[in-house]
């Protein structure tokens, strides 16, 4: 049985962006990310041969297994934890719904605390719950300080998106963290039992941000295959140990009872093999798109004036460019620049489908006609400066065309 | 964009078996199954080039979307139902956990009826609920009179597996559905409000069984890619319209809100394939192996004086052998057979590494020491005469060893 998994090189230079059919008009990385190539090679040999479950008991279902422990070795080694505390999930969804849920299900007199800008899959299982909310700045950056005004002695969870998925804004989770750390101090003190446990949905950060569990400060966080070239609906959930959650699926006992289902050990490789190289690039791709960042804002701005950009302009993800054309239709922007062969969102991709104006930016005060002329561009591996500059000149185009 | 998924071809002559490498002694397809040549190449297209958010709204996305609905219609057409009642899922265990936490946390004072042999999918999510078990015989088949007589005015879900995926024992799911027929038209006429759920588990069926939803009679219906030559963590829930369920994941409110996260168009695509052609091999592979079903038992009981079979004789998978060697340790036989190049189980895979006695065969009234003595053959495919009767004649010679 083949695996490249175990011998994958770890030296940065051994990585190659390699070339992935994306259009060059393509700007929703956020939303969608291309398969690596070297994610689908990868992935090819358990989707061609080894195809033993892992749960089996003869030689080469044990080779299923062996393969399915070194991919959660490899992950739980990019995040600085131990392989015992990753629990393979079917997407960053499912392992939102599972923090939240397998937590709060066990504390009927609990609360939980979120920010005002977490993806549906942290705030709708968190509304089934008392929910407290934090507010954001302007910038869609969480105020401390309402945070932990928040918190009671009946909190027992905070989750923190760790980069926002529409403005890219990248919250001081590791600040938060200490905080927390006090108030869990002051607990003891008090002698008050309830655990304060902190989750981040880092659903959009493994491309561009540290997400050493330990650095962060926080005792569960959940990465998505699909939005790091990786496969889609493949996902973890990293529990600190001792953190003892409720499962959401219930069957064959598999990921330590916490995810039963017979595993996907291709979606797992393709998962591991995804975050590694998205890391190893890691520094490289946030120099090269905090450039593109910058040229587009700078263009942006002496092209059209009046366009504002939104989300904070330091803390915040490289590859992504956010802006208000206010007055503009945004959905009319987005077909137009459709016809030009580029591809925009007019924020998350989950609720573009919707007609609900995003929580996101009404959290951030924005009116509801600046969220009608909002778009989100969001770059990656493929993105060129020549792209970003026609991306520029093609928005200008539709602007003189209104 | 390519994609095989409309054009595929219908008639049964055009498919072919084709070349899956698999162990000649692979005798655990229950377990899992290869992934068929077809389904990989169904797949290709959307993990190399469309990977497209089929959430968004530009051409591209667009086109993903209507791939995904082309796979709905496809799965749809092949159960008899309309396209608006398939949900897609990552795998059964999930279809089988929603369609009972669905149902169930709906209807707090309401109780579940759950058939002896079901799988840990279905009994450990009904346990969470009021739950009442169906006796089965020694054959595996559920006692219909039992079955009904648990049913009480505060019943609101049955769910029987359609195919044991231990010992292959074949359900009267569509008697059952009359039945419960009656029972809903009793409680219309006294004025009972409650609703009658029906749901059958047809993880181990799409391979040999007829899975028409109005035939069976079925409210829902569970199908398993990853058991019929498909993608693993693949898998639906059909779902009867009206019939309301309660999400498990809750987030961007794909799948009708019932399977939040961004879909996984390659699983998708793959299943859908995978079960289109499932069900046009399914006449041919039925006879094909019924005839070596027979073979294998004739040549075990001549070759083996005292084994024991296991199961229905006729109302049964026809890939599925299931034997008891009483006095055997059936882990060592394993190990045995394992390295004469065999593949074999000692029941479910889910619960093979697990040291509790199978439950199935348990209800079916063996002892603890027969159950220590049963194994689990099941064929696919790539199972030829050959195969069968070199399995027959190892197994005599581990037992000459012994």
């Amino acid at each position: 049985m083949h695996t490249s998994v175990g011998s994958w090189p770890k030296s940065t230079n051994q990585f190659i962006i390699g070339s992935m059919s994306v259009p060059s008009g393509y700007f929703d990385y956020a939303a969608a990310t291309p398969l690596d190539t070297d994610v689908i090679n990868a992935m090819t040999p358990f989707l061609e041969g080894c195809f033993f479950n892992p749960s089996a008991i003869y030689e080469s279902a044990r080779k299923s297994k062996s393969v399915l422990e070194d991919s959660r070795k490899t992950v739980a080694e990019v995040i600085g934890v131990k392989p015992v505390d990753i629990i393979f999930t079917a997407g960053a969804t499912e392992a939102n719904n599972l923090a939240i849920r397998g937590v709060m299900s066990q504390f009927p007199s609990g609360n939980i605390v979120i920010s005002a800008i977490e993806h549906e899959s942290i705030s709708a299982p968190a509304e089934k719950y008392q929910v407290k909310t934090a507010d954001v700045d302007d910038k869609g950056l969480v105020d401390i300080e309402s945070l932990i005004g928040k918190i009671d002695e009946e909190t027992v969870l905070i989750s923190i998106i760790l980069a926002s998925n529409e403005v890219g804004t990248v919250q001081p989770i590791a600040k938060i963290a200490k905080e927390l750390e006090i108030i869990r101090k002051q607990r003891k003190e008090v002698g008050n039992p309830t655990p304060l446990y902190f989750h981040t949905d880092g659903a959009q950060a493994s491309n561009y941000l540290d997400i050493h569990a330990h650095r962060l400060g926080v005792d569960m966080l959940t990465l998505n295959g699909g939005k790091m070239y990786g496969p889609k609906q493949s996902g973890i959930l990293y529990v600190k140990s001792g953190l003892q959650l409720e499962p959401i699926l219930y069957g064959g006992g598999q990921e330590r009872g916490l995810r039963s289902g017979s595993e996907n050990l291709a979606q797992i490789v393709g998962f591991s093999v995804a975050l590694q190289k998205a890391q190893a690039l890691r520094s490289i791709e946030v120099d090269r798109l905090q450039i593109l960042q910058h040229l587009f804002f700078d263009q942006l701005i002496s092209r059209i004036p009046g366009a504002k950009i939104n989300g904070h302009r330091k803390h915040r993800l490289p590859n992504n460019l956010h802006i208000t054309l206010e007055g503009q239709d945004n959905e009319r922007i987005i077909m137009m620049l459709d016809e030009m062969g580029f591809s925009a969102s007019t924020g998350s991709a989950c609720s573009a489908s919707s007609d609900v104006p995003s929580h996101v930016l009404k959290a951030m005060n924005l009116s509801d006609q600046q969220i009608s002329g909002s778009l989100r561009f969001t770059m990656g591996r493929q993105t060129s400066q020549q792209d970003v500059e026609r991306l520029v000149a093609s928005i200008a185009e539709t602007l003189a065309q209104n």
